[in-house]
């Protein structure tokens, strides 16, 4: 019977560029690094704290901080640790995804397997990975879709009021597909169902949060009428949230932050399907650790937005790679890291 | 890289007693055991086929015949291949739940855990199994329930004119608590919900298929009224099936051979959680290879029913045991058979 142990330490992520959407700007992403040891074996983990979730380096290590593990006997109780995590309290989801992401990187090392061939998925079907230009100057953000010749998706960052000289500046650089993110900035439905028009024609695969999450019925009446799909992110958070959701969005963005880590979201995106509803996979600014985890489970998924390692300047592991705008998964057991 | 191979035999299981219940009786089921070998790794699987499925022993050899998997190079390519399996044609669940159940065993042994631990299930957690009494004579019923002493939950085929009889019988043998499976027998829904009532009283715990599953207006009059849950059987195939199924009945009753096998009956455990509604985990007249793979997803449900290879004389494994009721996995890799 072993014993295991909980390690964490804060982590600043610098990002390359100064990133803004719809509500703020900012240059670095607080994140708390996680190891958990059992009988000699070390999975790593993850938390992301993007200041609007509300959590931030301490709020999670003083969650990890009452996390007891000594009850535990096998990291194979997964399903009783992750529902113990879980109910430690009603927040902290991206403490919560820190030892998820942890204790599946040990699982997968104990078995000798990268989770997504435990879980049954084939790597090449994971969707090639979106990119996201910041909402920026009309330069900058041309010199930022020059830098990212190499996708074949990217996302921009809409909702203020530069949407269209934003989608123009890029169609004057590239014809790739685009998606949209809107992050809750439109506030009118008839104005979002016209942008979701324009945008159609200016080749926009989709629409992420086009209007508040509050306004659920506004956006129950886009989804109904627009030409592309419509996204939830910030309206869905976890597994309880997505029955209410069809109807209301064409899909959900599943994020390991959100939803307290891989169990959950593989769990989201199998109830996504069941219910004829879109998936994408996405994530924040986070290093290739969270990153390489939420990977595994690109098979399933329809979008893919894994950028979130790419954005930052000091990454400190090598995880799933993108070559050529895909995402190229590691053969090696759990999350597949070795440190940089 | 590897290749597979696929072998299959016709089995008859020879049952302890005559079994009835709504709609017709039986001293046999004819069952298809497979063996799926990969790298010289042998994976036990089994196809079992209740006349009233519309499969036969020919039905399921005549679909393994048409399966190949030339082209797959690795049993981890798990979601492709039993898509591939499930694509061949649009009916022949057991057929195709004989290979999930293979390739299941397979992959286990490949990793060398069982399958509950690989899906991270505490297999304490498991409920204790119902044990079936058919639709039989007074004094046969005293003498089955007498049997059947060690169980913690009873289950009894309804929907004839003898169901008071029966419950009545039984009661008068035993108080342990009994979940009514009316197979569809019942066609009106008044009547329906008087016995509900009255079934409560006699400390039924739930009710199964109570109404012909066309009568999906009539079930849903039902469950919002009926003082104890009702359960959709007949009415439940497949993982599609279940959001309609919401507010129509309180759960489901999930059979790997009305489903396809473990990988659909486990998304289906879990999308009907995520809906809250009821699981119920259930078998045909199986051997141990087929109850001790559903077993597996035992500590996921509400209710166990995994009584198959209990009903039967001849069977060819060791696998999953009952002890005072309760259901014991082995702890050997894979779905855990030992053959006899």
């Amino acid at each position: 019977m072993g014993k295991f142990t909980l390690r964490y330490k804060p982590y600043t992520l610098e990002l390359r560029h100064v990133f803004t959407v719809a509500s703020f700007s900012r240059t670095t992403t607080p994140v708390v690094l996680t190891e958990l040891e059992y009988e000699g074996i070390i999975g790593y983990g993850e938390a992301s704290m993007p200041p609007y979730l509300g959590e931030s380096q301490q709020s999670v290590m003083s969650f990890l901080s009452q996390v007891d593990l000594s009850s535990f006997s096998s990291p194979f109780e997964t399903a009783e640790i992750l529902h113990y995590i879980d109910q430690i309290n009603a927040k902290n989801t991206a403490a919560k995804a820190s030892v998820d992401i942890a204790l599946h990187d040990l699982l997968g090392k104990i078995m000798g397997q990268p989770l997504y061939k435990i879980w049954g998925l084939n790597p090449d079907n994971i969707p090639a990975t979106s990119f996201t230009i910041g909402i920026d100057t009309e330069d900058m953000i041309r010199q930022k879709v020059q830098e990212a010749g190499q996708f074949k998706i990217l996302k921009v960052k809409l909702g203020l009021q530069t949407d269209k000289m934003i989608i123009n500046t890029i169609r004057s650089v590239t014809d790739v597909p685009l998606c949209a993110d809107v992050n809750q900035g439109w506030k009118n439905k008839e104005e979002a169902l016209e942008m979701a028009h324009w945008l159609k024609e200016k080749n926009v695969t989709f629409l992420e949060q086009p209007m508040p999450k509050e306004m659920i019925d506004e956006n129950a009446w886009l989804t109904e009428r627009s030409p592309i799909p419509t996204i939830a992110d910030e309206g869905c958070q976890r597994l309880i949230d997505i029955p209410a959701l069809k109807g209301v969005y064409t899909g959900i963005n599943i994020k390991l932050m959100k939803c307290t880590g891989l169990r959950e979201a593989k769990q989201m995106a199998e109830l996504a399907k069941a219910l004829e509803m879109k998936v994408m996979l996405g994530c924040m600014t986070e290093t290739s650790c969270a990153i390489s985890a939420a990977a595994q489970l690109g098979p399933l998924v329809d979008w893919a937005d894994l950028d979130g390692a790419l954005l930052i300047g000091n990454d400190l592991y090598k995880g799933m790679t993108v070559e050529n705008g895909q995402c190229i998964l590691p053969e090696s057991p759990g999350i597949g890291l070795t440190k940089e």
